[in-house]
């Protein structure tokens, strides 16, 4: 019998973002084609993954962190100069993968630990500092893989046996280094011998529930129904969700946690009907210079999400769209905040400051 | 100057569904292919009428009463036999129509006025009884225009001057006889010299917000902003909406009242940021046999809704799909319903019943 190439690192047979065994690539299953196709895009140069990275052909906090410390590994592979031009190099390389997308705090933590590296490395031999740099980047992706696996464990102690998940967005294997943040939740739940169903919002604009959450969960044949972001609170009163999870793109030290856009509604309703909210993000999500979610920038995306789908217009010419790609759910509304340092219940400044601590 | 052709009774340059002056053909404006195509399909045969309901040709509570009254006096005209042939015809054509879609009362309603006529008119010629119906019937349709008008009126009295409108789903001129419920209150309002701005919800799965409120609004010069049903929240938390407007398909007299999937979760999201939330309907919309909402039944459509998109699938094979079409928002959340009686306000079987006395 054969079995399934899995990925190392992610240890599943598929992989958001992986580098090459030679570190000359990065590999990324290609997110905008999804379910339709499995298809994995090579690239060499940082450049192209920073592209990648602002065209959603990688997305999810955890893993354009990997991708951006992948990319740089590339950036690193190129640069034959002295120190200086090295450093230079780098420094250009980072702020282009810097300003890809502004609201997943994990971008910048992942450029800002590579660049310590950078710092470190910039006066060896060229092919050392590539080794140094891909060494830095595989352990950014395989501790995030551990604390996924975590916080999974730590958020399953809150999921009953034979519940209803509801989740929003793409918070699996595909948004991290592998296993996922809100979906290792419910993978853990079932790895703990429980009963779990899955509840997916498709997550217009963009899609991610109904082609990424779906394919991972029916993938790993988990059971998962489909419902438009406009039926939540129609199921949510039918008695059909017991929790809801869902991951993070940014958490302020005061517990807003900054989400895929419809998050904040999703909690809202789940507060009218009495279903327990949580979030599941590494501790590489928690930004605790970040004072609250006023202060989160949230991503303004084009037009054409909302007005087009795959090519085909919907909507009327004149009418005016606004895109925001993300909105910020106050603490208030979130029952706790698994991560792999344990849980923060209620999320706040203190219980987050206490969890910082060594 | 070339006047732009106005329909007599919609009395405006685009109409959902119209009896040619002949009174052998129904006229619809395929609401499937808009925005895209403004193409209109002509049906001569009752069967038509009620496959066009089906497949949302034509939509809307109070148009597919009027499509369904049409849809009867081609079934009249095509009848030349005996009193009781006729009779029996006619309940045939009566039960097709009332079977297309369960949750609007409007198309009961509708079907049970016309059988009336069909009743008094039984006995008379073939050629007098079409002509009885299809008086009966384009009177269906303009007084539904003269409830759009009326009850517009009373729900601007609610708008303040340059307030921002959100509507979920399309509750316009295209799912009326012409003028529209919930944005006949929003071209009362501008009638009536106020300021007023629309943000229409897009509407998953059908998408009529996107397709057709935004095609309506643009076309008639109001200014529109698409989002994403699942902005919702997002928006109000801004400040960026002053008020609700949503039809309805079946008001129970408790005040329940169902509406397009989505309308319940906009009812809790905008009690929950302090948003009033109005419903405008013809009376025609109200069922005092209903006693609430639990009793109202609740279509659920096909798969194919939620999975593709133009025949572009979204999400994999394996995941599971639910599609209810409506949900119930309870009287509790609406502060007042507009009718062309008046506003019952707050919506509950004692104002509703008062406002039943002729």
């Amino acid at each position: 019998m054969m079995l399934p190439h899995r990925h190392p690192i992610s240890g599943a047979s598929y992989s958001a973002v992986e580098l090459s065994p030679g570190d000359r690539e990065v590999v990324m299953l290609d997110q905008c084609v999804l379910p339709g196709e499995e298809r994995y895009a090579r690239f060499t140069r940082v450049g192209e993954v920073a592209e990648a990275i602002e065209k959603l052909v990688v997305r999810g906090a955890p893993a354009i962190g990997i991708a951006a410390a992948y990319g740089l590994v590339l950036a690193a592979a190129s640069e034959g100069g002295s120190a200086e031009v090295f450093a230079g190099s780098m420094s250009a390389a980072a702020e282009r993968l810097r300003c890809t997308r502004p609201t997943a705090v994990n971008l910048a933590w992942a450029i800002d630990r590579m660049g310590r590296i950078v710092r470190e490395v910039a006066r060896l031999a060229p092919v050392e500092r590539a080794l140094r740099l891909a060494d830095e980047a595989r352990a950014i992706h395989r501790e995030d893989v551990q604390a996924c696996r975590a916080m999974g464990k730590v958020g399953a102690a809150r999921v009953p046996d034979g519940a209803t998940v509801l989740t929003h967005c793409n918070a699996g294997a595909l948004a991290t280094g592998g296993y996922g943040t809100a979906l290792g939740v419910v993978r853990a739940a079932r790895d703990a011998g429980k009963r779990v169903r899955v509840v997916a919002c498709e997550t217009r604009p963009v899609l991610q529930g109904a082609r990424l959450t779906a394919w991972e969960l029916v993938r790993d044949g988990f059971e998962v129904t489909l419902i438009t972001d406009s039926m939540v609170a129609q199921f949510m009163r039918r008695g059909g969700v017991d929790l809801v999870v869902v991951g993070a793109d940014r958490i302020a030290r005061s517990g807003d946690v900054a989400n895929k856009i419809g998050t904040y509604g999703v909690a809202c309703l789940a507060e009218a009907h009495g279903v327990p909210f949580y979030v599941a993000a590494p501790w590489s999500t928690v930004d605790l210079g970040c004072p609250d979610g006023d202060a989160i920038p949230i991503e303004h995306r084009g037009e054409g999400e909302v007005l087009s789908f795959r090519g085909v217009r919907v909507a009327p010419e004149g009418v005016r769209v606004d895109n925001p790609a993300f909105d910020v759910t106050p603490a208030r509304l979130i029952k706790a905040i698994f991560t792999e340092r344990g849980e923060a219940s209620p999320p706040s400044e203190q219980t987050l400051r206490e969890m910082s601590r060594p």
